[in-house]
């Protein structure tokens, strides 16, 4: 069971600092406790005595009889110890602290946060905030917070009390309400991925959203424990967010008003991607994905109808669907055919379907044209566009019909299986047929952009549970099972020597025992070995210099291509030595690499970095102009199976490079997939790796290439 | 005077079809006229006589006493030809046809305005519609339309009824009406350019909105118009613009309703750029445009300052500014310091401004920190975001306090050189304070998105007037006098021998006649003379077939790089020609070409096409990936000046690679940007030329050369 249970279900709760003076936090809590109607029993807790709202006061918790499951603290941080103190006495097994003055302050904050930490910890009870609004749960009616919120589908976890009012007044106008919401305030204990974990279990969740500012992180596990509960829960409840900080102005933003440094803005990004979480940017869009996700049927896939009285509106939804990711294609033949046989010559009907005007002399023609497309089968979703709800203004006659069209659509939408979203330019006066359709399954807007990005948002969620499936059930690319000893072998021996970075022929031995496909390399640490290596090798031969003190091995001179007879060997041998030395005098140089010169093919980057917040992360870019111009990178935490290495390449623009543009047979998308998913592998088992770099790695039509790699280790 | 003064300020007006039958357009045209006030005689013209709302009607126009400057007519096509002959026997100036019935429905609708085309331009009459919705004018009160329009500061003309309807809802609700308002319908005769260019001179508008879903063109100087005329106007009135197709599919789309086919979108969008017009993509966004412009001063440039209660919000609109192409820079140190003097140390003061709840101690904070933003020279722009709006639900005397503030500050905005733009979590309550600001010079809207972008609208009006200002006073590249004749020579004797397109050499001495640099071309047409042409050139030689029946040379095996002597020009002659009959064993062969091989460079494209709405347009591009898999290249309408062909130089996504990167030192810019505008000139003096194609145009540190040329002729 979620520790979280007392929290969003407590039989009883007790409010500490519980007040009658109607400026203090304590009174509006009590108030909202009252008046919201808890199912279960309150304890009022408050040194002044007396009664509140004709309720009896407490001196402290531990007069209280019975048990507390939750206790709500509106107390100044002075007295926050002793009182934490008692309610672990009591068995309280969840506690919000609504008080502010804690870690947000500064280092006696964060001091202050610590001691409390532990004496929760110790009695095992679960803390939420300081410094937070409160929280609500339709569940038990608990209405503990100061706002007025009301039951519904959606649940809030915010990291803003200012958002949490801002959201609520938009939800209360769109008539949406709450199962759970939740303000994390400092996140001193409980934290996101407590919360998210929490809904999955929560049938009355229809969607979960998030206001998020950045993770509360004290190790990578936080950050990769709320990938894992988001991903568990996505699979049930559709998840949207908004994440601010996204911009590099806005990251710096954030950083003061949160305090916390945040780690990479991309890397986040990816990590919500691979939570299966939606992003969305304003508060107006996560209450679009909340009506979506609390009202409509799943979407099978992008290709929607868009069935439009007005001709304009109708284009305008179709070019709204290719900006939010949609296909609005030509409908099949039978599907015009039957609606020719509904609609009049001139109303065009390949998609969108234009009524142009027709339903003024029969209202019927919307229903039935909606009946033809909810039963195409090539039709995933649909959207309506335009001029309905306003022809009740102009006789009661045509009232009565635009209701009875409205409860025949809403029924087949109902026994339909795909969603309908409808614009009507009518929507901002709310007319009665209108708001009958948006109570009965359909959101209906105001504008077309905000209906077709809705229907956006129901089909990305399609994805991310096709996505998140094929990714629990994905495989790994074979590897050798003595991996880890021997990389780990490795890494000992460059530690001992006081080395954190390793020379590229250690690197090589650590993507070999990888099972990574490096060609042999040969270390001569003498001209006359090199030639003798190059007898071996024969063919065109690569050498590099090798040395721990010489990272930018080009810019020092300490690289010869196409060597092609052993006395060039020789001679590359003593002159890259020889350039080392003058690059760097002290360098200690352990000698020259030589490898068969590799093949061409497209050049691509795979590597890994770490990110304070979510840990290592696995890398993949196209190299040359494409990552130092374009900067086109894609990105995942560390470790993902192969189908999110597939996705992760086929991410970046220039996929068509890989594709066999320009008359170039198509590369080995397959093999660059298994060294991005091996390389996300690596970086886990070895938590001693700060940093890979695979560049350039060549993709060939068959398998690829690596033809320089660089591994970093934390200092 | 231009000619739609008697549409917009007729001092009579006669309706048409005028009727007591309240289901018919003629009574409720009549019922706006007389209920609006309009500010000169109205006249019913009625085949039915007897009086309508109290006004006497007529039989016919020819019936009503004295001058009739505008005509509306609202009757049945089959009854338009006659009624407008008598109309032009009137005298009548201008006449709004909103019947529908005509073009829209068919090739006899089309003949029909064919012949109301003919009568009304023999007897100078401008006609609006047919197939549209009316016409208001707030300089006489006159409401020629069955919509409920009121006067304001923004005009709008609409390609479409039902967006007039959709639009004028949300203006309603945000206190916005209208200078000028009119539905153009089919376009018959007033098109965009005519409203565009009578909105330069009507002072009551503050700014011009269009609804377009394509242009009607008879002839490019229609797109050029449009292009002329919005350039005059926006450089006095900002204009916003819808343009629905954007999309492929919204291409489509649009074709089918509105029965035209329309040029390319890159080129659409382009041409609006070149316009001066910012497109957007929603009513909504439309309305934030006209709000902005009717409240708003201009900005000087795109550094905002953000001044928020809330350091969520600070930081959403922080990532938005971003999004929304405008900076939030670190402030000043001076103006840190003034605002470290009136903020308690909690505050961030870097940018965004957070007054960390501090408002509830002390409402002034906000006035103070306004005042010390509007100061600061390098902020160009305010945007006050968060929690202002709501204090006054506390208690009276913050109601009172929250008045003062919004008082002072507006007085300050009203003072101040810059643009502020608020947004308020309060705002969809329209508490008494946000209403006062919205009156006052502030557009205050509720979301965090809708502020910024509308903050990054008015910056794009400055950037548009700069750019407007700077091409019209732009220069030219020189170019010889001769060249349009010398052009014309070779393009007559191109059209002689029966071809439209060019070889190589013919096209080399066009872009020549222009002034372009080419190396020397030497037309070989024996081995022997190959091997002589050799002698002259030297080093590295460049060998191409020249033959119109070869256009693709080197699928044909007709290119040979690197010759580097006589020898081998006299083989590699007989090689392309045989390669060239073995291509194409009728191929006319003119000869080999042969030019000295050139200096490496950045690739790049430059090149013209005929666009169906615009006419002739100029491209420029990176060529190789850039073009054939990023489709990174940039447009414009032929002719432009220098600062177009740099901005269009500017505008691609691979920039970078022309500035310098990977180590190489920048290219000359100025020199891509003059060939540019040659051929922008070319095109549009040599109006045989249907197509320019220069790839690869090798771009260098100093100057530039085109490797190959192409040209092809109009059929």
């Amino acid at each position: 069971m979620s520790d979280l249970v007392p929290l969003f279900q407590p039989k009883s709760v007790a409010l500490i600092g519980a007040s009658s003076n109607s400026k203090k936090y304590g009174y509006w809590t009590a108030k909202s406790l009252i008046e919201n109607g808890f199912e279960g029993d309150i304890h009022l807790i408050s040194r002044s005595g007396g009664e509140i709202f004709g309720h009896p006061t407490y001196p402290d918790i531990l007069s209280v009889p019975g048990e507390v499951d939750l206790a709500i603290i509106a107390i100044a941080p002075k007295f926050i110890l002793p009182v934490m103190e008692q309610c672990v006495e009591k068995g309280v097994k969840a506690a919000i602290v609504v008080s502010t003055g804690f870690g947000e302050t500064g280092p006696e904050g964060k001091e202050l946060e610590r001691q409390m930490l532990e004496i929760a910890r110790k009695g095992n009870m679960r803390v939420q905030g300081p410094n937070c609004m409160g929280t609500y749960s339709s569940a038990k009616s608990m209405n503990a917070s100061i706002i007025d919120l009301a039951p519904g589908p959606m649940s809030l976890v915010l990291q803003s009390g200012n958002f949490g009012i801002d959201i609520n007044f938009n939800a209360k106008s769109r008539n949406l309400g709450y199962s759970c919401w939740a303000t994390i305030g400092n996140q001193m204990d409980m934290r996101f991925h407590d919360f998210v974990e929490y809904i999955e279990s929560d049938d009355n969740t229809k969607v979960l959203l998030l206001y998020m500012e950045g993770l509360r992180v004290e190790s990578e596990e936080d950050g990769r424990k709320f990938i894992q509960a988001a991903q568990k829960t996505a699979a049930r409840v559709p998840i949207a967010a908004i994440k601010i900080g996204r911009s590099a102005a806005g990251a710096r933003a954030a950083a003061s008003h949160t305090g916390s440094l945040a780690g990479s803005e991309k890397v986040f990004d990816a990590a919500l991607k691979q939570a299966g979480v939606i992003r969305v940017d304003s508060p107006g869009q996560l209450l679009d994905a909340a009506e979506a996700f609390s009202k409509c049927k799943p979407a099978k896939g992008k290709r929607i109808a868009i069935l439009t009285d007005g001709g304009g509106h109708g284009v305008m939804a179709t070019d709204f669907a290719e900006k939010f990711d949609l296909e609005a294609p030509v409908l099949s033949d039978a599907t015009q055919e039957k609606l020719r046989e509904v609609l009049m010559p001139h109303c065009p009907i390949k998609n969108p379907v234009d009524l142009a005007g027709t339903p003024e002399a029969d209202m019927w023609v919307f229903d039935r044209c909606l009946d033809i497309l909810l039963k195409d089968p090539d039709v995933d979703g649909v959207v309506i566009v335009g001029l309905y709800g306003g022809y009740a203004d102009l006789s009661e006659e045509f009232r009565v019909l635009e209701m009875d069209v409205a409860k025949s659509m809403t029924e087949k939408i109902a026994a339909a299986d795909k969603p309908v979203v409808m614009q009507s330019i009518y929507q901002p006066q709310h007319p009665e047929c209108l708001e009958y359709i948006s109570e009965n399954g359909v959101p209906v807007f105001g504008e077309v952009d905000a209906a077709i990005r809705t229907m956006g948002l129901i089909t990305q969620y399609s994805d991310v549970k096709k996505a998140l499936a094929e990714e629990a059930d994905g495989e790994l690319p074979e590897m050798p099972a003595d991996r880890k000893e021997k990389a780990a072998a490795i890494i000992a021996s460059v530690r001992e020597s006081g080395r954190s970075n390793l020379v590229e022929t250690e690197a090589r031995d650590i993507l070999r025992s990888y099972g990574l496909d490096l060609t042999q390399d040969y270390l001569a640490t003498s001209a006359d070995e090199a030639a003798e290596f190059y007898n071996k090798i024969g063919g065109k031969v690569v050498m590099k210099i090798v040395s721990p003190d010489i990272l930018h091995k080009t810019d020092a001179g300490g690289v010869a291509l196409s060597i092609d007879s052993p006395e060039k060997a020789r001679e590359a041998y003593e002159r890259l030595v020889k350039n080392g030395l003058t690059y760097n005098s002290d360098a200690d140089i352990f000698g020259v690499m030589m490898t068969a010169m590799l093949p061409a093919g497209v050049e691509c980057i795979i590597g890994s970095s770490y990110d304070s917040t979510f840990g290592p992360t696995v890398m993949f870019g196209l190299g040359g102009i494409f990552v130092e111009i374009l900067k086109d990178v894609s990105f995942r935490v560390a470790p993902v199976n192969m189908p999110s290495c597939r996705s992760m390449i086929r991410e970046i623009n220039g996929l068509k490079m890989l594709q066999g543009a320009r008359g170039t047979k198509p590369c080995d998308l397959e093999a660059l997939a298994e060294a991005a998913c091996i390389i996300s592998q690596l970086v886990t088992e070895l938590q001693d790796i700060a940093e890979v770099d695979l560049n350039p790695v060549f993709a060939q039509e068959k398998g690829l290439s690596i033809a320089d790699a660089r591994i970093i280790l934390h200092n």
